[in-house]
């Protein structure tokens, strides 16, 4: 089990290790008055990311508070979108950074507005000056060890809705909320889930959805010549939040805008 | 200026970006009754690395709250040593991983008895299992992003002190709570500045102590072999707190041990 706190009544221990040393994880879920989007994946994901850290939790506990923090904050959003946040840290104590055995994790909720939703006929990105570092004992998990992106994301702007993160080789990534999906000529592609930082659930879904439709989807390293040559018909960003995202220019490079995608595959309806 | 907590009266705001992203940096100081281990050289640290992430903080500002804790915590250890941990993070709020400009810091003081201190005679350590990833833009930066570091202390025990992490070429670089110097036969060797997650405060003076003595000191990449070879006349661990440590063991490996290095630099009399 874990320790519950609700940020509208306070925040962690002062000693609460998710603030030391990011020693925790989160999940942004986007809620329908009391209903979440891929809420299921996102619960998964905690539970299995958890794992890998060595931080016990159970769907079911986790399934609860969500049920809980519906029924107390979807009235303050008007019966409409809302964010539903769960930060889950190893909890409290141990020597430095060794953990101690049986810590009882710390779980935070807290609810928020929906972000400003994007716009329908494409964004405009850029290429990140940040790059970004994957340890491989990490990857995938949204941990709280993202000042990465922080510092990427001071790059964006009113005019600049994502910037894409390239590893040491110069292969792009994903951006820094955002996971990336090429169109082809020859199908999908997407970098594979070892290379990235931050897993999104949205990008697992819409992979799983057009395997099933029998469409070719390639996981491997995706070059920047990938996304400018003439044989790229539509670079999308993920984010299980924001939806389906077409991108319409990158780093001022024009790319051909498919709205299609995000028509056929509505993450957005999937209510859990 | 910066909002200032006191960890024995609670912890950070809920939506404070350090819990949320790692977005900020610590310092452990090595109290000794009302004087801090090295204390100018943590200050100085904190503003520049502070700096660097686009964190605004006065050196006096960060003093006065250190004369002021002093006098808080001190006598709760009988004049004796303790730890003072200073956490400095963005403050709350901004857009996701994006800040607002002007945003105010947020500072939380916290007191902690001393750790169990090294054996004179040397420690036995081994090499990480968990690879080290620095982002340029990060190197040396003492942030709240350290969960590597707590994954590769899990490998820790009472039988070892310390594991040694590499980079992705298999360089030694530093330990997870520590930084390497070497004695080899041509003089002392220890990895370079830009090559580090942390750059150790305790590091820095002792290589300016060295130089100051005439003695030849070169900041390269370090391999296993230079540890491992016939020409490593000691290897040392450096942490601020901990002191100096030298290695009797390092993965089943009997090291020479010169505890004269400690005797002659000890920095736990640099008192301010």
């Amino acid at each position: 089990m874990f320790r519950l706190f609700w940020a509208d009544e306070g925040g962690l221990p002062g000693d609460d290790r998710g603030l030391a040393y990011g020693d925790g994880l989160f999940e942004t879920i986007r809620m329908a008055d009391q209903k979440g989007v891929l809420l299921s994946r996102h619960l998964e994901r905690m539970v299995r990311d958890a794992g890998r850290l060595d931080i016990g939790v159970s769907r079911g506990d986790l399934a609860n508070v969500c049920i809980e923090a519906a029924q107390r904050f979807a009235g303050q959003f008007n019966g409409g979108g809302w964010i539903l946040k769960l930060t889950l840290t190893r909890g409290s104590g141990g020597r430095g950074y060794r953990p101690s055995p049986g810590m009882e994790p710390n779980l935070l909720v807290s609810a928020s507005p929906l972000p400003p939703m994007p716009d329908v006929d494409g964004e405009v990105i850029d290429f990140s000056k940040v790059p970004l570092t994957v340890n491989p004992f990490l990857a995938g998990i949204k941990s709280l060890n993202r000042i990465e992106q922080v510092l990427a994301a001071t790059e964006l702007g009113a005019s600049l809705f994502e910037v894409i993160m390239a590893d040491r080789e110069g292969n792009l990534v994903e951006g820094t909320r955002t996971n990336i999906l090429l169109r082809k000529t020859d199908g999908w592609v997407t970098p594979p889930a070892s290379s990235l930082a931050v897993a999104g659930v949205l990008r697992q879904w819409l992979l799983e959805r057009l395997r099933q439709r029998g469409e070719k989807v390639t996981e491997r390293p995706v070059a920047v010549d990938d996304v400018l040559g003439p044989d790229c018909h539509g670079l999308f960003l993920l984010n299980s939040v924001l939806g389906i995202v077409p991108v319409r220019t990158i780093a001022g490079h024009d790319l051909p805008v498919d709205s299609g995608l995000a028509t056929i595959f509505n993450p957005l309806e999937t209510l859990e």
